[in-house]
């Protein structure tokens, strides 16, 4: 099978369905959607996310992390225009000593001369070890995965595929990124003896904080209904025990939380509360006083359709945005995230916030290459590598 | 001498006088025409190419093959957008260890200031170490070739020049990777003790059966008029003996065999026969039984006038595309070359050919980086550091 | 302070008062300006430059060079469309093995987000180690040092910034690698005990002749008014003793130097005469044989407004070319220089000039190279590794 169509059939399956084929032995082949991103594979790659962001620091350890890919080279095809997210696998790669090949500009000359998708995509893998592809066909790089599976099937060469983001589909990696931010945040530096006090510290205020990401209140702001990574995001976290999600989001119909993932949650277990403003109270208290992490996110624009354009031009979108005294409200611990760029015009969160010790997003943006790369090492089965660097390398902790 | 029209005057010296400019000592120091490949040249490359490919394999050997040329730079000059070379190289440099840097946009910024293309290429030349162009302008590399040789003879900074394409002229690394190709096919693999018997076994079938490319019948498929792939190969497959090939295309002055390269052959002593369909027969049997490698090429709509457009549209072009029957009738080594990419729309080979055991052009496009990376490796005259590293890092075969 | 508009208040205050804010212990955080460049850190830089050049023609020597860097990764963000700084920068990088990422286009995804210019800058910093900039906007790598500067001081992550050339500003790495050739001119070579007597030699036909840039005659031909390299050349300059500068330019406002230069110039020490023809002559001799080294230059055209082009186009330029004739009345071991590119149309220099020995200008864009890489060294504090480096790989010399 070798046309687009053909692979078509196949994506209406089953996540469940689908997933078994993404993997091979409990060890991811592609990766294609954030359902994939499994509890105990999340903490694998946030372990190794760890050793790969210590070792950095390190002269030894970032020069035993370039050779550990160094003989793969990667190919980032990214059709749909990203700064962000390909900068960000860019130097994942590079810490790893992968080599960078790019496809940005969607009229390559192959199309000029109507090879067809899935040609362009094997020309790739036969000269590249892994596609990491952000493209505006929806569902274009699953396909790409049975394309793959197909030709290991044959015993021909056969490429991981990982999806950077297609089209408003789901953002796998970034889920992985903010997960490792979160799990980063919530294990409180427990490994190191003078950190451990922190959560003590942290719990002669907030009595019953425990470590991990479960039990926690989760809020997400601003476009709920669109935003693809917080879909992702609050897919995976439905995974751990007793969460509470509150979806904090204009009252128009293309912001709102969906009726389809707000089902899937309920059924997951979590608790879902809905919100119109920051200020809102629940059980009588104020709802920032209560959130243990803050997740705001941006109004999309350029989706928008003409007419939904007006009406969101319309809505004041002051109560979604952070100020000084809303962030005052916060619990001291509780991060601020954002899947950035933020909206320089809209302000959801002013610059003025930058310096408080709860703004997270850069460093949160700074994580995705550690958990890229964690990834890029997890698909090349580098990681009992990578363990050997990180002892060998690393000095032993007290 | 400077200005691109004062080498101009040099273009119109025939090639053996050309090409020996182009070489030192007998090794290369610009490739800018098919003609360069000589057999023994050809067998350097092939042999360079392979311990390259089986060195990559093995992870000290790839780790020496990055080695090998890391203290380089190339310039990978593509102002005629292509991908598909343009990638090849850039794997090709990597798996040596060069570092890539590339122009791309014809509108440098430079060119706005009026600078000449000769104070360009100049300026490449100051930093970088070899220059890799394809260029809309017809003989623009082998310009270039003179620029450095004028250099080197003021004893001034020079490097070599690789032509990756110039516009409507010849294609010399795709003629190299396709003779990898087809050398490495009619090797039979005898290297290998198991594999020895495969001549043997195939000569029950086919008794006159030899190793090489000598003595074989080569069939190219569609576009011979202004394939300037298939007038590369051609010209440098008439150096071996005892050579046929057949020439398959609509009868269409454009797209026909055209009166100098068929001259040309003929005075090398090959058999030349012209076919308007892959079923017709010669000397009473079928075409397609009496092929040693089939050559297909796809109909090329971006150069047609659109007088010649109409024409070729009106063509029907079914008897110039592989179908599963056409495919049974060749012998079973055969190989299924095409320089890619296929026309998805014209279908000259249908995917469902992809998982036929003689669908080389896969593999084909994969040995362009191993061929490419011999090429640079000669220009760099490490042939014979490669050799010594090969034997340092594979196991000896009995 | 995040917003472009705060930084600008700081960009009205005297340069000492800025450049202060731009070193730490007397090492560059960021460079900004030529007026950055002192006598004690041009000859640390061109000591460093000397060092890597040697090292890099050495097979252990570019090994180690490669070494150097390899854990740092560097942005190159140039929204404003240049060829050649590009590629020299991109060539300094890959000598000291930093691995090289790029911003090219002004239209990147963010902005079409909102994203202010500032969020990408920190974004930019997040993964990388240093951002090396040119932009249309003028001041912007100014004001990035700033937000760079406001981070470290919240003890958050901070990079290096490097202008590369903003809008119709200074350009500083270009006054560096100015200086880098006048100064490996005027050492004519000392180290060698060969070329000792060259400059022996040299006395006896010109016997005031003495080493360094200190009591030479610099002449600037061609757009003296606009080029941003003679200005930031000259300002340099301007800080060694008894120097005289000849500005030769037509009698044009916007050609002619400017008041402001030409007072700082004089209030500096510096003897400035201006003339209108490279024929001119001064204390009854010719102005050619009286210089020490030629500085020419392009006219600009891209910055001139509709009328400044009419007016100019009107203007005799054979006054401002080189000649065979006037570049034979210069001393024999007089520079040529062009920052380069040069008019192939207008020919300011015609390329039958490009044999003589004293044409300089190949050499000095290849020097380009090693005074950028001196540079980053510097930035990354990594000078003393390099002299180590040095001492290990290269022969001791008698």
């Amino acid at each position: 099978m070798q046309e687009f169509a053909e692979f078509e059939s196949l994506l209406e399956r089953p996540l469940d369905q689908k997933n078994v084929e993404f993997q091979r032995q409990g060890r991811l082949k592609h990766l294609i959607s954030a359902s994939q991103l499994t509890i105990p594979l999340l903490e694998k790659l946030c372990h190794s996310a760890d050793m790969i962001r210590k070792m950095n620091r390190n002269p030894s350890g970032n020069q035993r992390l370039r050779q550990l890919l160094a003989h793969k080279r990667a190919m980032l095809y990214f059709t749909q225009p990203s700064t962000r997210t390909f900068l960000s696998f860019m130097a994942a790669c590079q810490i790893l000593g992968l080599t960078c090949n790019e496809v940005r500009d969607p009229k390559t000359s192959s199309e000029v001369k109507r090879e067809s998708r899935m040609d362009s995509i094997r020309m790739f893998s036969s000269y590249f070890d892994v596609i990491i592809m952000r493209s505006q066909i929806g569902n274009f790089a699953e396909c790409c995965a049975y394309l793959m599976n197909d030709l290991e099937n044959q015993e021909r060469r056969s490429v991981p595929i990982v999806n950077a983001g297609a089209g408003s589909d789901e953002h796998p990696t970034q889920a992985l990124l903010d997960m490792y931010t979160i799990i980063r945040t919530f294990d409180f530096d427990q490994s190191s003896a003078e950190r451990a006090s922190r959560l003590d510290q942290l719990r002669e205020q907030y009595p019953g904080l425990t470590p991990g990401p479960a039990g926690k209140t989760y809020a997400f702001v601003g476009d709920i209904g669109r935003g693809r990574t917080v879909r992702s995001l609050a897919t995976v976290l439905a995974q751990y025990p007793d969460v509470r999600m509150f979806f904090v989001s204009p009252d128009h119909e293309v912001l709102n939380l969906d009726a389809e993932l707000k089902d899937y949650l309920k059924r997951s277990g979590v608790m879902v509360e809905e919100f119109q403003s920051l200020d809102a109270e629940f059980n009588g208290q104020s709802l920032l006083g209560q959130v243990d992490c803050l997740y705001m996110t941006r109004i999309q624009r350029e989706h928008n359709s003409e007419q939904a354009e007006s009406e969101i031009a319309a809505i004041d979108l002051e109560p979604f945005r952070l100020t000084v005294e809303r962030v005052a409200q916060l619990k001291t611990y509780t991060p601020i995230l954002h899947p950035f760029p933020r909206d320089s015009v809209v302000g959801e969160i002013p610059t003025e916030i930058d310096s408080d010790s709860r703004a997270m997003y850069f460093r949160q943006a700074r994580n995705g290459m550690w958990a890229r790369a964690a990834l890029l090492v997890h698909l090349f089965d580098a990681a009992d590598t990578l363990y050997l660097a990180y002892r060998d390398v690393m000095p032993a902790r007290g």
